[in-house]
C-alpha cells in the first residue's frame, strides 16, 4: 500500500453521444477505483489530450495519496506500472543516506552514503546556521543539500540502470535544521531559546523547485519534525520500530552528536534531545575520530597492568579512536582500577602505561611506532571529562523523561538503540560508563539507523506515513537545556558510572 | 463571502513551555478560525519563521477557500487586510475584458477591454488551433493570451493606483478553447468530432506559471466548463444570472460567433452550441462591420419606397453595417414587403432602391457620397442569405434544446440575452426575422457580459463558485452538429421569419 501508486486505467472512448471531457472522463474512472476529489497537478493536466489518445485511451495515473485529497501528478500513455520507483533520504548533519526502491514490490535497488556537502561551511549545525547570516547564505547551503541528494540519485539510479524520469516519489528524514536547510527556511530561531522550528508537518513539494533533478512530476514528501533538536529522523525511527503499537513502554536512544531520545508506548510518547557533544564522533577528544578505517575500536584488559589488546576498524595500523573504541577502552581501564569514579586516573596505579603528560595524566592506549601517525596514542583526562560529560547528558536525559512521567528507568521494558554508531556499542561497557541503565541486556535492541528505515517504511506504506504524522503531531517534546531537573541528574551524572550508585547493580566497582 | 481573504491572526508567542513550531501554532489559529486542514504554499511556507517576528506574532493569512482544502497562499506581517484585490476577466475569441476588485466591499475599481492578441494568429478560433500544429505554436499563444492579460492588469492596476503585489487572486471565464491556449494544452481534439475537451473543472495554478504578472502568490482560478463549445463563460453568466435557482425555466442565449444557449431551471439545464458563424460580428456581409465608430445600428422605413432612417454609431459618416444594424434593416425591409419571406429580394417591388448588383439583387441602404468609404453601402441576397443561416442555427439550436426536453418554446418562461451584442438588439425586430422565439416581449432579459458578470459573482462569492462547479458537471450539453433533429429544425428556419408561421403568431406577413 506504498504512499505513490500507479493505476492502468482504460478510459471510456468518447462518442457523440458521451463526449465529456478528458479530465472528466479520467475523474470518473478514478472515481470507480476508489479515488475520490482528486487533485491534478498542472504538467500531468497540460499532457491529457496527447496523453489519453496515444495508447488508445489506456493510461497509466500515477497517484500520491496524499491527504487531505490524493493528487495525481502524472499521466502516461499505455502500462507504464512497471516502472515505479521511489527514493528514500535519511539526511544527517555529517551524512547523508539514500536508498532506490521498487515500489511495486519493496525491492532495493540501491542503496549509497555519502557526506553532506554543507560540511564546507561548518561541521556542526550552529555554524551553519550561522551561515545563514551572510546574503545568499540559506540559498547556498539549500543548494549543498540538492547537490548531495543529486549526486546519491545519479549514483543509485545509474547503478541500478534505471531512468529518473521513473522515480515517482522522494520520502526525506531529516533532522530539524536539515529539513529547514532544505527548504531554505530561515533556521536562527533553532538556535535560540526558546528553540521554535518554523514548521512541523509540511505540504508535498515539487522536486523541481528544491533543485532536485528527477522529473518535473516527481514530488518530495517530508516526513515530518517535533521539535528543534527532535526531527523527522527520530519521528521515522520511532514508528520503524513500531514503538506506537506497543503495550511495552519503549526507550528509544539515537546517539550522536545530539543524542535524541523518546520514552513512550501505544498512548503516548514524550521526547527530548540532550546536547551530548561531538564526543561520539571522535570530536573533543585529542586523537578523537570517525569510526573509519584505522580507528580504535575494540580495547580489552585481559592484565590490567599489561598493554591492551586492541582492535582496529579494517585491521590497519591505528590512527585514533572512535567513539565505540572510548566506551570500551574507558569501561576496561575504570574496571581495571586504573581509572577512578570521578574520570581522574589512579595516580598511584602500579600500571607503567599511565604518565603525566600536557593536559595531566594520560593513559598510552598505543606506541607511537606501531601506529600510521607516528605519535603515541593517549588517552588523556581532559578526554575523559568531555566523555563524561556527554554520557551524562545522554543518560541525564533519558532518566529527566522518565521521571517526568512518573516512572524510574528500572521499569523501561525496552530500549531501542538507533542510529549507525549505535549499532557498534558495546552494551556491558556502556553501562558500566554510565552511558546506558542498568537493565537486563536482552532488553536492548539495535536497530541501526532508524531515520532511513522509517522513511523505507513510509514510502511503502501510507498507513506507516500516517502514524507518523499522528505521532509527530502528538508528541510532547521536554526542553532540557532550561530543565532544573535534568541540570541535576547531569551533574549526578558525571561519574563512572553515577554518584548514585544504587542506579547501577549490576556494576562492582573496584574499590 | 469571497473566494480569498485575508485573516488577521494573533499568534501565542512561543515560550520555554510551549516552544511548538510555528507553523503548528499558525494552523492552530486557524483551526481556531474555523479553518481546517488547511494546505500551505511552499513560497508562504518559506516565509514563515521571518513573517510571525517581524511584527510581535501578528500576521494577515491569505486563504484560498478552494477544496477540497482551504490553501493558505501568502503569509504577510502585520494586518494587511485591507490590501486585498481581485482580478477577474472575460476572455473572448476576440475581446478580452478585464475588472479590477476590493474584495473587502466588492467595489470595482477599474475596468478595461481590449482585442485579444491572439487575433495576429487568426479570427476564429479554427484558423489559432490549425496554428498550433506548428512547432511551438500552442507556447506561441498562451503567451499571447497572457500579454493581453497583462496589459489589461498594467492599465487597471495603474488606473486604481494599487500594487500588482496585492492581488490575491484571478478568476477568470473564458470559452474553452481560451481556456485551453491559456494553459497551453492541446485543443486539436476540440476541432475533430465528437468534440472533446481536454478538462472541465480546472485546479488552483500559479499565476507566474501561466506568465502572468503578479505576485507570486498569486493563484488563478478558472470557471469550469461543459463541452467544446460552451465554456466557463456559459457556465458564469448562466449562474450570475441565477438561472439555477429559478422556478420557472429560462433560455439563456449569448449570442456571438458560436451561439451558445442554455435551457433550464433549478434542476436542470440542457446546453448547446450552434455555429452561427460570423454574421452577427459583420462577418460574411459585404459591408458587414463590428459595432463600432461608423457601424449603422439603426434602420427604419417610415415609407417603405422612400429612403431610410438610418442611426450611425458616434454619429459618423456610416463605413458599413453591424449585427443589430442587420437584424433591423432585414426586419423592416421584410415588413415592407421588399424582401420575401424566402430571403429573396422582391424583384416587383416598387423600390427604387433595389437594384441589380453583381451577387443578384442588392438594396442600396446609403449612396456612396453619404458614406466615408465612397462606395454604396448595400444590402446583396447574399448578405440576407448569410443572415438568414445564422439566424435559423440560433432558432433551431434553441427550438432542439425546448424539444430534447419535451417542451415547446412558448412554454420557456424567460429569455436572458447575454453578451455585449445581445444588448444592443431591438427584440421586436429579432423575432419578426426569427432569430428569437416569438413569445411576449416583457419576457426577455438584457444581462450584457454575463461571462465578465459571473467571473465577478465567483470571486466575490464561495457559494457562487461553488453553484457554478456544480451546474459545469451536471449540465448536459447536446451536439447539434451531427443531430437529425437540430438539421430539420435549421431547414425549417431558413425563412422569414419561419416556414411554420404558426410559430409567430404575433407575425403579420405582408401578403
Amino acid at each position: 500500500n506504498p504512499l505513490v501508486c500507479k493505476l492502468v486505467i482504460k478510459l471510456p472512448v468518447p462518442t457523440p453521444e458521451d463526449n465529456s471531457p478528458d479530465l472528466k472522463r479520467l475523474k470518473y474512472s478514478l472515481k470507480n477505483l476508489g479515488y475520490n476529489n482528486i487533485c491534478i497537478d498542472y504538467d500531468a493536466l497540460k499532457t491529457i489530450p496527447e496523453v489519453v489518445r496515444d495508447q488508445n485511451w489506456e493510461v497509466t495515473a500515477t497517484i500520491i495519496r496524499s491527504s487531505p485529497a490524493p493528487l495525481l501528478s502524472r499521466l502516461e500513455s499505455g502500462d507504464t506500472s512497471a516502472d515505479n520507483y521511489g527514493i528514500v533520504f535519511d539526511i544527517g548533519t555529517t551524512a547523508v543516506r539514500g536508498r532506490l526502491i521498487a515500489l511495486e514490490n519493496g525491492k532495493i535497488l540501491a542503496e549509497e552514503t555519502t557526506y553532506n556537502r554543507q560540511r564546507d561551511y561548518g561541521d556542526d549545525v550552529i555554524s551553519r546556521i550561522a551561515y545563514c547570516h551572510r546574503p545568499g547564505g540559506i540559498e547556498a547551503l539549500q543548494r549543498l543539500t540538492t547537490d548531495t541528494l543529486n549526486k546519491l540519485i545519479e549514483n543509485m539510479t545509474c547503478s541500478a540502470g534505471i531512468e529518473n524520469e521513473n522515480v515517482s516519489l522522494v520520502v526525506i528524514a531529516a533532522n530539524t535544521i536539515m529539513v529547514q536547510l532544505l527548504l531554505a527556511i530561515n533556521p536562527e530561531p533553532l538556535r535560540l531559546s526558546p528553540y521554535v522550528p518554523a514548521v512541523n508537518s509540511l505540504p508535498l513539494i515539487k522536486a523541481d523547485r528544491l533543485g532536485i533533478n528527477l522529473g518535473k512530476h516527481c514530488y518530495v514528501n517530508i516526513i515530518p519534525v517535533v521539535a528543534s533538536y527532535v526531527g523527522g529522523d527520530i519521528v521515522a525511527g520511532v514508528t520503524a520500530c513500531s514503538m506506537h503499537n506497543r503495550e511495552q513502554t519503549s526507550l528509544y536512544i539515537d546517539i550522536g552528536t545530539n543524542g535524541e531520545i523518546v520514552l513512550g508506548k501505544r498512548d503516548w510518547m514524550v521526547t527530548a534531545a540532550c546536547s551530548a557533544g561531538p564526543t561520539f564522533e571522535g570530536g573533543g577528544i585529542k586523537y578523537g575520530m570517525l569510526a573509519i578505517n584505522g580507528a580504535i575500536e575494540g580495547f580489552e584488559l585481559p592484565n590490567p597492568f599489561d598493554q591492551p589488546l586492541i582492535k582496529v576498524i579494517g585491521n590497519k595500523s591505528p590512527a585514533g579512536i572512535c567513539g565505540s573504541g572510548l566506551i570500551n577502552a574507558i569501561s576496561a581501564l575504570f574496571s581495571a582500577g586504573i581509572l577512578g569514579q570521578n574520570g581522574k586516573f589512579n595516580s598511584e596505579s602500579a600500571c607503567k602505561r599511565l604518565r603525566q603528560g600536557e593536559d595531566g595524566f594520560e593513559y598510552i592506549i598505543v606506541e607511537a611506532q606501531q601506529t600510521s601517525i607516528g605519535k603515541d596514542i593517549v588517552l588523556t583526562e581532559v578526554d575523559v571529562d568531555n566523555f563524561v560529560r556527554s554520557k551524562a547528558a545522554i543518560y541525564a536525559g533519558c532518566q529527566t523523561l522518565a521521571e517526568s512521567i512518573g516512572i524510574d528507568m528500572s521499569e523501561i521494558d525496552n530500549i531501542i538503540i538507533a542510529g549507525t554508531f549505535g549499532s557498534h556499542i558495546d552494551i556491558d561497557n556502556a553501562i558500566k560508563v554510565g552511558l546506558l541503565p542498568d537493565i537486563a541486556r536482552d532488553k536492548f535492541q539495535f536497530i541501526g539507523n532508524g531515520s532511513l528505515m522509517g522513511a523505507y517504511s513510509a514510502i511503502l506504506s501510507l498507513e506507516m506515513y500516517q502514524d507518523m504524522l499522528k505521532i509527530a503531531d502528538t508528541m510532547t517534546s521536554i526542553e532540557l537545556s532550561e530543565n532544573r531537573l535534568f541540570m541535576d541528574n547531569y551533574v549526578a551524572s558525571l561519574f563512572l558510572p553515577h554518584t548514585d550508585m544504587s542506579r547501577f547493580p549490576s556494576i562492582i566497582t573496584w574499590h
